[in-house]
């Protein structure tokens, strides 16, 4: 047991667990009501209720495709399960496409026009790699985003895998004046992004999403995910690439930037609610676009002093990291914080750091009201913890 | 454009995609029949039919619970999706425990017996892991396994969160002659296995995977995961930690022993078909339970010959890695083979090697039935590829 040596106990102030008297139960037996649990292809708790849920304030109801919000509130470690990705709809249900009827076009400034079937594609060298995607519209919107969900639901973070774009352009051969290209889906909207060829080089045409095909909602049976890009760009159900000199139409300059970094607390977060004093584990995620995460750090009196959190390994470029803090809370109320440093030397602004710099009031820049031109919302996110316990959205207050 | 020169391009000899000739279709529009896909908790395409299947020979039919293997042939990077995660069964249905009625005790040789909910086993300190599990009994066992799905299913990987072994036994303090735990899960088995504490020191109390709760046939809502152990000492429906001085009824001190290093070509693999000779991309997975894997050798002629394969980042310990090789297929009939070496100087043997060092013919330690007391069955696996494109099991010919 000398591992153990020198550790610090976390119950000795109580954090409600009870010492063990008198008889261990034998366990109960219990069958499985639902039949899927024991099915070929498994099914989760019917005590699991994690779900998405709609922007706070829209009418969606899922009656129409709509944009969807991950549980961050609900999650563990980096990975996002596809069913609970985020969303961002364009007018229409996703399309659930044939996979064997599927092609995907190259055309435009190129030597050679080319066309492959999804079979063909994964004849063709493949990269993975586990990467965050993110909304660029991923802050409190109104009063009524209470919870982490709908402050910062617009994240997620996955292992894809696919064929390098760069792999396609060179078999294609980009004409010396290719200078963009424009992404098509198959949506019934025929969504479309221009993205300089510049920022696109390093994306990868997805077909494969935490070991599995893409779920119809992130893109079946391919999509584009540019790394650190924002999700504006990442083209769903992709079917057809255009190589151009100038953006067509849809110029994505702006968000095929990369995105500043960014983090927040996921417990306690709004709507949580603490039972009593003792001993807790903050947990949270933090994410560059323009890199690692290199140091969280968790304030627990409301920025007054920070303490560096502990990350999960493994820590990687550009995808979302875990960080957790012990805290031991004595029951008084207090605000809570995180601040995240990439190795790229950005850290998170404060609103009045983000106010004086690129001008408008402290409320206007929480709000997202006046925008920086080079970067998006990025600032610290404050928790309120209340005297009962109860945990409370601190920016708009 | 710079960062293409001097690439090589895949497709000069002919990979069958089509130059493109005329005009490029507009999109055509699609609508999810399905109204799971818009739903808030997403559903895979139904294009997707990926599906675990049962040990062959064996007469499951998912009508009572069995053993399952995870489609390895199916999958793209390293993690595996939890539906699809493999399953040993233990006699019953996979039970679906209320979280808010389950309580784990731990008791025996300790200082202070303890037991917690499981919200309060979420306020202690967490980890989170990509690993892989392997049941021991991952080798073909009849003339029936074609698929690598049969030969190899029995191995997934996924990341792991929960509150590290270490930390609830310095919480109840183990006295100086506590030397096993004892597993005990709620399933009507009751399964149970004693390990080493030693071994079971790095063990995780995992409650969530790939980012949610454990599924039902994954342990909901807590399990045990020793990295590198076999998977036989992952006990699931966790409910019970008892510390003892000595091994009680099941001993698992064999299968707690970390396995060796392993690998296995996922395509072409068995019962696959290729699409005529030109290019294609090898791919396959590579693990052991010793550390992390430094390089996969593939080779393309029946192992006369060897080159390195392509290893995905992040490279991790006691996880799946995946590997790729670029290769051109001149339409003639041969064997296809992978070797994986580990960090700890671990490389897959030959049938042969093996014979010669444990006895036994040839014949019978790829069947098994002469088995290392050291080591589990991790040997050289040969795919045969045919000139009509057909993939088959070259192990048992």
């Amino acid at each position: 047991m000398t591992t153990l040596k020198g550790r610090r106990r976390f119950l000795k102030t109580g954090a409600g667990v009870s010492l063990l008297a008198g008889a261990v139960p034998v366990a109960r037996s219990h069958d499985a009501s639902d039949p899927m649990a024991r099915s070929a292809y498994g099914a989760r708790s019917t005590y699991d209720k994690s779900e998405r849920v709609s922007d706070a304030g829209s009418n969606c109801s899922f009656a129409s495709d709509c944009n969807t919000l991950t549980p961050l509130q609900d999650l563990h470690g980096i990975i996002t399960p596809p069913p609970l990705h985020f969303n961002s709809a364009h007018g229409a249900f996703p399309p659930d496409i044939n996979p064997d009827e599927f092609t995907l076009y190259i055309h435009g400034l190129v030597n050679r026009p080319l066309k492959f079937s999804l079979a063909e594609l994964k004849r063709l060298p493949f990269i993975s790699r586990i990467m965050h995607m993110e909304c660029e519209a991923n802050y409190p919107h109104t009063h009524q985003d209470t919870t982490v969900q709908h402050t910062h639901g617009k994240v997620s973070c996955s292992e894809w895998t696919g064929v390098p774009l760069s792999v396609i352009m060179e078999e294609c051969g980009v004409k010396p004046d290719g200078k963009w290209i424009i992404c098509e889906g198959m949506d019934r909207d025929r969504h479309s992004k221009s993205i300089p060829l510049s920022s696109a080089m390093d994306g990868i045409l997805a077909y494969g999403q935490n070991g599995a095909p893409l779920m119809p909602h992130q893109g079946f049976p391919l999509r584009i995910v540019i790394p650190g890009a924002g999700g504006f760009s990442n083209v769903k159900w992709l079917h057809r690439i255009k190589v151009t000199d100038e953006p067509y139409l849809t110029p994505s300059e702006r968000f095929s930037k990369p995105f500043s970094v960014k983090s927040v607390i996921t417990f306690p977060s709004g709507g949580q609610q603490l039972q009593g004093r003792g001993y807790y584990t903050i947990s949270g995620m933090a994410w560059s676009g323009h890199g690692a995460i290199k140091t969280v750090d968790v304030s627990t009196d409301g920025g007054n002093t920070w303490q560096q959190a502990k990350l999960e390994d493994p820590v990687l470029s550009k995808a979302i990291s875990r960080f957790s803090l012990k805290w031991e809370w004595d029951g008084s109320e207090t605000v809570l914080k995180s601040r995240a440093l990439d190795d790229a030397g950005n850290i998170q602004p404060t609103p009045e750091e983000v106010a004086a710099r690129i001008g408008g009031t402290v409320d206007e820049v929480k709000r997202n009201k006046v925008r920086s031109p080079d970067t998006q919302w990025n600032m610290i996110f404050p928790w309120r913890v209340k005297t009962d316990g109860s945990v409370h959205n601190d920016l708009w207050t």
